[in-house]
């Protein structure tokens, strides 16, 4: 895996942390910060306090930029890495005023994103082996789903649509009236170079979707077993997607009843944080 | 308490809103709600599925109403407001195509929110009948912090300081050839009508700050026994803070040490969703 | 097919209507309509001067509303809708100052994106009777994407992918050492859900990109002869998308060739507006 | 003429490339670049494919700019700069990963301004050796203003008014129960230091329009014969503007009947692109 | 003078008030008025604590509106109206603690707004009946332009430009090796449609701008007499402005001495606030 | 006192400046800056025209670097720091047109800015010699609160709350059917870390406030001797402020009466601009 493609575009970090930090130092600026002497200078360490795999470097980078431009940032990680308690993943130096001030939000990106990209290792590394994919979902807190995502793909994870308007995927709500069949049919007719994913309740619905040229089916809430025999039953012909009530401690047997994709909610919506402080370096630099 | 300032300011809740139906729906829209006949009418309700409290009901109805101003939306219940499993907090009607594509985002302000309030009420709870308060911190998801406070306040919890600039809390880092005096000395000076907090790692320090007439205390990482101490020392002049590591498991001991107020990162940082769904009614308004 | 999906997201419609409108008005308002008695009240039709497509109802609508929202508009037409030279597509009614100062915005938005609608029309027709769909690219105008994509649609045509976030697209520039098939293995692994299409050349290519298992081939600046061979190769087995110098002219002939996507950027980028007028209506109205 | 004011105004330029980039790579980035090893980089050279004139460089500039800050750009011609098939306008180096991924956007303001700039300067040709100038209109794609105002200086044009509060423009509409005379007596009462432009639609208007004072008269739709005609009764007292119907076949005849300005909508709105290309050279750079 | 025309544009007020909340209720809403009961409704009257002229009353109106779109107002005076101590310019009802939220941002736009009116209408006032208008500047509050041109037009001023896209304004220093016969020249050439104006520091130069054919002549910094001198000399022919160091006390003598146009910085640059309260009706409203 | 803390928030200012430049340049440019050449180079000194205080130095250096990045700037003088007519507070070098360009905006912001700064330095010298501090107050120009509270700090006044979610600030208008008990004790119970402070309007209200806990008292409108009686009732638990109706011949009295804090809000609601100009330097630079 190369890293390039960790990251997030530049343009959802410039834009997310510019508003992380117009939300953190408005209207009045660092009341604490401003009491400092403005010409201390120093440097400071990111340091992981726990073992995991960082993300939002760029974050990280940018809110330092965004509170001083005559901060200068060095990474020893980058996102994707795995870190252990006392890894130390980048040093920043310059006023240590700029430093206070931009620390909290840069802290803020970092632990969440890390968090993201540490539980979805944690997942990965669960069906290690098999065949089966981890993907995220929409599930993810409201302004971040690029950033998130990126951190989904840092921690070893694919990233499943970004939004509404990357593929169809028929679910039961869609079906008000409609078949699986022409729902595909109409999805097939109008998005013609679209991947249509169909949600199948149980095998009656999966054999519908095949029917109907489904490209994908998302086995939804299922035991193993059960998965097992729709993978049998779709016979490889296309990919097969679990999701629903999947967690780590029964993501590997999904994994091996043949999911070619497990999806997990909690991967963005419920991943605490990887504890990761800033530590000030002993002396203060001339 | 009521419930008026549970709420978030509704400039925050319009923004943040318009940036997740953005983020979820450009540029092509929901490809598969396209697919569903545009007169087809439904009713949804959105019903817990855990025990918890409620938090980010303006945000839930402000998604709607963005994606179609035609759909109309009835809550039973509020934002801070317990539920169990089962609960249905409100019913949105419309049609079906806009219900399906406002969906996703409505829940995952909801369920985050929710996921904030929900944990901020246990760790209420924990301490109940001691005169602890909850506090909240700054660590929070970027973009997010006016909702997620709130949504500490829909919990039960109280709000620490929203941003840099709206007291000073005078940290060790801060200290770079300060004394704690000179510190406290400072912030009175500038910013006459502020608290001045003094973040404190020993009992030598609180009366270090006690003496410099600090407006409040912050014991940091101590146990409850070092906060009894310090409790003691301080005796009533002014409020105590207690941060660091505590946990729903520590927090009454603290609580019970004597703490005035008690910061969790975890309200903000870590707190796993509360799962909510938004489930169809049986048949179709026509 | 019906009319709702022809129409771009109303978040995309809000947000290119406030930054059209402000353009036209600021700083000091409309100067010429401001000499207008405020009390005088009208109605005005839009009619088109020239047969087409509408496309952009949403869009002249918001920005009446913007404008004045006591503006009121009823629509004959929508977006899709065939029109002759006289159709009459919507009517107008309010303020003389109000409509004045709203209507070249509006019709800016409606003659351009029923220009496109247009133009797509016309190629639709020309591949009638055949399997040939046609798609739009990403040579769109800046900032108009999501109008522009559903303005493609009104007029018939399909999306391609809306961003460079919806699929894999491998062309030559990408190729810079890697042979097709590491390509598409590549862009399996990494994107497991996600179509992921090849252009190609020549025949030569066609096969390296089926035996690597591509979901979709492009055949870029082929003949239709060429073409043909390429469909044979392919066999039905996947679409065939076929781009490059193709004209009114000649899309035909490659639509005949067994194209299943024929895709043109003229549609998006040289399309000329469709002329439509607003016409005051006789007497005012009190 | 001077190249500076050729170019729109740089808050215009970051303005517009920030929403086209952000259209074009968000959420998940660029999908297929990121197959690419992100240590490749090359060199590729923006080549114009037909004769033409070109306008928004700095646009194309700063999309690359904002994808990848360290791509750097070296111009061979700039807007206004006549250029043939096979031109090298210029050339960008850097990542290929990141050439790839603004490359689209980069052509998409490059084709379509210098399309605006080609279009213009043929309308400029055409009336060479007469006194008439070639203007825009407000009839401009929304959102781009700026940028295609600017297109339209490249190509040898004037600007008409930027927005409705630059000058006052009186046409038929606005004359709901005031006379010519009326109007531009308020107008000259209330914009005492503005242009007061008067529509005309005969020779009687023209009279009225003399009578009033105008500043400016406007000949909307008239035959050559007529703008003659009405040439002669202003006898150069102020300038004459001609408007409406006319095309590059009759916009010689307009100005040899002694128009000073020839406002053309098409400019702005039904210009083709301008067909350029990015071609990679040879080999990688290391 | 019809009301309509002394309001500034929509967009702009919604814009404006919309950051002006922002401003002053985020993150944590309005702390105190979270206090007061949420059922407890109000009328409140805004009411003039001094004579002048009202501006702003959109923007004022605006924010209650973006605070809490329950609460109505009713307007006895509009923007240009004159008022006396105790004058009740409207009232608003509804939620006591919604009122209090949008107080201080309604009356920070109606207090500068209808300042820069009143001091606008007090230079009116002081040349009323000689033939001067009183112009304004683009020496305006950043951010504010469009509200305090309205307001000035509020105050029966008449606008100059509003930025630097809207006329030519030749100064001193943009005649580095130009003569302003070569400047006015070039002006014409490139800006056809356009008003030419010659800033002149005395006789010679007025001479200079009327052999080049400026449209309008800014007398810079001089006496009344020599006003008097420059008027005579331009005989007529074209406007006269005069701007520099005049005050509530010179303003006639410019006037008098045959100025069309005087142009006055203070009147948005340093207009004293009018003081407005917003008085609270006796008795809760049930 | 430190001259770091004297500024704005660096996200404060790129906000503003942007927003006033786009006011300025947008859509056309500078037209009389374009005629000038562009290979034109100049320096330019900032110079006061009177005495004050510099503020808003980090806004005109923005303004320079927005317009034109290449422009150069030097200062002499930084926020805090007093001028006397003929002071030169920088000096910038670059392109004649962009620094013409760029002039007003930044020269709006400077002037401005150091108008607020230095009739906030004339109140503190009024009291120099007392224990009073002067403040600000939220009657601040929309749209500008950081960038006028800052330069409030450089004139050496104090700010008061920047938000209404900063502290607690119990006005009349906020005990419909409250005690003053019961408002302070709700705001101590809800916002724990928080000043509360409670306004009175005489003696009594002054007992009960300090009675019910009060952080600070607010004296408003209070006569210099009732101040006085206040201050004597408080006995220096808290510290006392004083608004309302306090002018520069006044607020010296009130210090001497044992204000602790002044707050006023003419500082930035009424402050007339420093008078700055922009000299370019004799020779071109070449």
């Amino acid at each position: 895996m190369t890293p390039g493609d960790l990251h997030p575009p530049l343009a959802a970090v410039r834009e997310a942390v510019s508003r992380a930090i117009a939300e953190d130092v408005l209207p009045l600026g660092d009341l604490t910060a401003g009491l400092v002497d403005p010409g201390h200078r120093v440097r400071a360490a990111f340091v992981s306090r726990a073992a995991g795999v960082v993300a939002g470097r760029l974050c990280a980078a940018e809110a330092f930029h965004q509170v001083d431009p005559a901060v200068h940032a060095e990474w020893q990680r980058d996102d994707g890495d795995a870190v252990v308690e006392g890894t130390v993943i980048g040093v920043v130096g310059g006023s240590l005023r700029s430093i206070l001030t931009a620390e909290r939000t840069a802290l803020n990106f970092l632990c969440h994103l890390s968090g993201v990209a540490t539980l979805t290792r944690r997942y990965v590394e669960a069906v290690a082996g098999t065949r089966a994919r981890i993907l995220d979902t929409r599930k993810t807190t409201p302004g971040l789903r690029a950033l998130e995502k990126a951190a989904v793909r840092a921690g070893g994870g694919r990233n499943h649509r970004g939004n509404l308007s990357e593929l169809v995927l028929v679910k039961d709500n869609h079906l008000g009236g409609m078949s699986i069949e022409e729902a595909v049919a109409r999805a097939h007719e109008r998005w013609p170079s679209r991947v249509v994913e169909v949600e199948c309740d149980g095998l009656e619905q999966v054999r519908e979707a095949l029917a109907a040229g489904a490209s994908l089916v998302l086995l939804d809430n299922m035991t193993p077993d059960e998965v097992k025999q729709c993978v049998a039953e779709v016979g490889g012909s296309i990919p097969v997607e679990v999701s629903g009530g999947v967690g780590l401690a029964t993501v590997r047997s999904y994994a091996e009843a043949g999911a070619d994709l497990v999806s997990v909610g909690a991967l963005t919506h419920s991943a605490p944080v990887l504890d990761i402080g800033l530590d000030l370096e002993g002396e203060p630099v001339s």
